[in-house]
């Protein structure tokens, strides 16, 4: 449903838009946003609701969720995902079937998927703590700021990017520029998972005392 | 007033769009997402907020409503719904009774409604169990997605696609057009309630463990 | 500080929407929703946050506000909206005093202020008796909706209406047409007073049983 | 963070808008209001979330923060905001180090700062007394707001004004417009200081009673 959301609207956004891709980018910004708030708040008594490999893993090294389930969390990750790209291809009337053609790569996108995965970790990781309730509306808030301050649009999930790999539209991205945008995804996730321990267990005695 | 809405801005946002369909959209899906809010969340408490046939047909399937009590439902719903419209076209000093002509036809509109309305329904049933103070919120930000995600801008309800049919305006839809969008929305529900049932049984055990 | 955001985005967003007015509704609507959330949240509890001299005297027909505080809110507040219009006109380097020379007026215009008042008299009385933490976002989010299913861009306030005559930028009213937006607008409000005291009675024993 | 949302995402905006400078705002605006509510959620209970030096020094002049810590908070804050205003360069393949050349300048604009700076530290200090857990919310809000209704789109805050100084993008400021910005800053934050002790002094005993 997600990745619907992010593929479908980006296809309605872009041919509505008239060729200002800023509110084409706000039509793919403020769906994505809403849909996070409600699939989180939704499925998260039911899963978790992690649809992100990169937080997956961050739980598994975490221990919070044992290795073989967190595999298989990330191969659904990615075959939903993979379903969703193909459900607004549908949607929309357009082949099934496609790879996408668009160019994202260069150190700068890097660095803005690592940037945007890092702050996505570490919101989930802070707010869990601080107010679980928040989450939902967090990460979707998040997301949506997230779409506009980093150059490549935040992907901030492999499992997107290599779903966004298979849809030729506004959302896409070139399947030889996966590789990188992951790594960068999961330094970036790393990274947080490391700042957050030593952010939120330095003020945990304050909290207490 | 949901119907009031979901016209009036879509008059409004065409005349001053200058074209430009994805402002429109936005400045229709906004208004609509907003006061979905408002509506459900003041008048959940009086009569649980249905605005919505294949909504009150799931309720009565799952026998939380009369058979009886969701025909009226039904009947007002549609009933409310067309005097929306005419309302609106009051406001906006445009002839009350009209047809609308615009063409919302194929497969890939069908599989957008059968989506838009299994996507809602789910929404629905999985927020009422999980955290029922949600439901307005979720709805909301539900239907800003489907707007965009959908390649029909998600009527996802019948009432609405009655009513819609009596306006020659954005938001309209060819009367010749209705029964395919009804029956794409009424299987859209009915496979959300089954999925739903699933869904949500197979975690129940867990939570209470 | 209503008075201030509603005028001074307009001219923000007229000034820079480069003809493109739904954009320019969009930078005005916005703006007025965020800060109804705030200053209801913040002064709900020091008076009640009445900016609205409609729902005053409904609150006074209530008996919820005495007569005289009444009076003197309705003062207040139209002063107050006036020094909001001043202080916009200051920031953005226009002459202080102005006469609005936008004419809204026609039947069109006035069902919308009436409609526009009673679904913001109705929003409050409705959602303050269900869920009274939720007002604030009640409002603001209802705002947002009005301001584009209504032809007049909902004013739905007979202080802001008074203050936006004396403005003559994009959120204007010309005087000569502000009696009848006033009278509209009372009479929606004592319409929603009528009607929510039926919607509500005839749920709360139900509610109770 | 949010240095590199308020300067990444006015990159990214202005550079898609296509002219239209009221998209580019809008673009502008939703990331920066988005990013402040997941920000201040999440930090809240590590540091009590203050991003802005006028709002620490509003909580040292009560009290509620020594001196030499409100000291180094400042410190601090400055520093963060130059890296993220640099860490948006760098995302967007531009040159790290620049000086802004917008021109930001005159009366309007004074008024516009302490006007904005007002509005922030009673939003701050009275929602902070009247609902705390809707803090990150209300200054989010009050931020989207802001941008609109004041003519100089409300920096509001002495560390993101020097950061943006650093910065030759839609966002900077030419740093010899610096001074008087925080100057009318902090005015506007001390007239907020004082003024809320009056409003929540006067009612405080009406709630007790």
């Amino acid at each position: 449903m997600l990745l619907a959301t992010v593929v479908g609207s980006g296809i309605m956004a872009e041919a509505l838009a008239g060729g200002n891709l800023a509110v084409a980018l706000l039509g793919n910004t403020l769906p994505t946003g809403a849909i996070l708030v409600v699939l989180i708040g939704m499925l998260g008594p039911v899963s978790g609701a992690h649809f992100n490999p990169a937080v997956t893993l961050v739980f598994a090294l975490r221990r919070d969720l044992p290795a073989g389930e967190a595999a298989l969390y990330v191969l659904t990750q990615v075959a939903g995902a993979i379903a969703g790209v193909w459900l607004a291809h549908l949607m929309f009337d357009l082949p099934i079937v496609q790879f996408a053609q668009r160019v994202r790569f260069g150190p700068g996108q890097w660095v803005a998927e690592a940037t945007a995965t890092f702050g996505l970790v570490l919101t989930i990781l802070a707010t869990l703590k601080a107010r679980p309730a928040a989450v939902p509306m967090a990460v979707g808030l998040y997301i949506v700021a997230a779409y506009w301050f980093t150059a490549s649009t935040s992907f901030a999930n492999p499992a997107v990017t290599v779903a966004r790999a298979l849809s030729d539209t506004f959302a896409g991205i070139r399947p030889a520029d996966m590789p990188a945008f992951i790594l960068a995804q999961l330094s970036g996730a790393l990274l947080a998972l490391w700042f957050a321990a030593w952010l939120l267990r330095t003020i945990a005695p304050e909290d207490r005392s």
